[in-house]
């Protein structure tokens, strides 16, 4: 049998890519950019203001991930879908790929998910994710561009009743130097709390994204977490992206630099 | 836009799978089981006998490989071009993934390739590829099965006029665990002269299918490469085929035992 079959997605489950013919080496990504939650899915039992919750998607991210795209000349790709439905931040097998449970949340539609309906969400959204974001890297690769790989996250303020301070998170994988470069940029160029590996780290499983499509290439790659009270409006988004444009390009000045 | 389309394949690209429905937790990779140079490249300029030699696929590999997936029930995944048009076990960017040189050959289709055309390559070959092993395994993964991902190659025995003495190579890339239970199992069990990491190694960029398949999911993994002078016949692919079928189990049964 041919292999092809395997990558069609239903509609609307596809990636979508903004600024195809972007010309920074920057690919933005945005794994939890999306709420939606279509059929044949549905809400998964929750409430309409489950669904506007954290716990459905990064509120901001996808805002100010399109602001960074435009003044950096990006690309962007993003997913159509919430992750309570698929989180294409986790392996098929990680709890988090389609919990039953997020902060102090009970998902009823992920409580009992048998091995055919988690097969066929890996189908469904994630392969054409994955797929999706792996083609976009090697044909860059291929064409003599090395992209680097930055995702754009939000995490909430209060987690578990606990107030964060933390408001800008700098993850890494494997490889900490782009990371460390973003770290020292924000802390000399703006007034945010910057942290590295803050709210969490990859030994908390949320590095998959970079595992899977930066490390195996050896590509410059950053997780950023930005606390969603401080891009809770179109023109805090803006002024976030304003300042993280800044921060993003000087990083890479310096990785040149080092390089 | 949508990312859907960059992953179609022209007729006959995309990887092969047999024994889709496999019990076995082993997954066969064989990248370089075919020698077909297929429209519109062509032979590259090569004669008859060189697109039969080494450099053009592994002899062999393909007949071991599926002796291999019928006894073990395992599914086997290869490729259907030759690896001097594409190899798929390199990344875009590597010297070896379109060579212009192999071994003591100049590859005359290879000697000025455009970026245009080194695009057009990977989007043809090593992306249906790449994404059609990637389907089976995160598929495996959802259902609830881990794959076991063991890659099968031959070598030639004579290398720019150098003898090799090693027959079986058993190489590893982040976790050896696999790979030294082979090697303990093939010293117990068969008189093969057998090596850890010859004749190449990680080092050398020939465990990119590995590396971007396995380690990113935590799965156990190893190459297993074999002189080709050893599977030169149906009948001696035939008794290789039986002779590692057990090394495999063997190895297999002592990651679990160690486990």
């Amino acid at each position: 049998m041919r292999a092809q079959d395997d990558t069609d997605a239903p509609g609307g489950m596809a990636p979508v890519i903004e600024n195809a013919g972007g010309q920074s080496p920057v690919l933005l990504v945005c794994e939890h950019a999306s709420n939606a939650m279509p059929a044949p899915w549905g809400n998964l039992g929750l409430t309409a203001e489950q669904t506007r919750a954290h716990i459905a998607w990064d509120p901001g991210a996808l805002g100010l991930a399109r602001g960074l795209a435009r003044r950096l000349d990006a690309t962007l790709i993003h997913a159509p879908v919430s992750r309570l439905i698929y989180d294409c931040n986790r392996a098929p097998d990680m709890a988090g790929a389609m919990p039953a449970r997020s902060e102090v949340h009970d998902i009823p539609g992920n409580a009992a998910i048998t091995p055919a309906e988690r097969l066929a969400r890996t189908k469904a959204v994630y392969l054409p994710w994955a797929n999706g974001l792996h083609n976009l890297i090697a044909a860059r690769i291929a064409g003599g561009l090395r992209p680097v790989v930055v995702t754009i996250h939000s995490f909430t303020p209060v987690y578990h009743g606990q107030p964060r301070a933390v408001e800008f998170g700098i993850i890494h994988d494997a490889d900490p130097a782009l990371a460390r470069a973003i770290l020292a940029a924000a802390r000399g160029q703006t007034g945010l709390d910057a942290q590295l590996n803050e709210p969490y780290s990859a030994a908390d499983d949320v590095t998959h994204t970079l595992r899977l499509h930066a490390t195996p290439y050896g590509l410059q790659n950053a997780m950023l977490e930005i606390r969603n009270d401080l891009i809770a409006t179109p023109q805090a988004e803006t002024a976030m992206a304003d300042c993280l444009a800044l921060v993003l390009s000087a990083a890479l000045t310096e990785m040149r630099t080092a390089a």
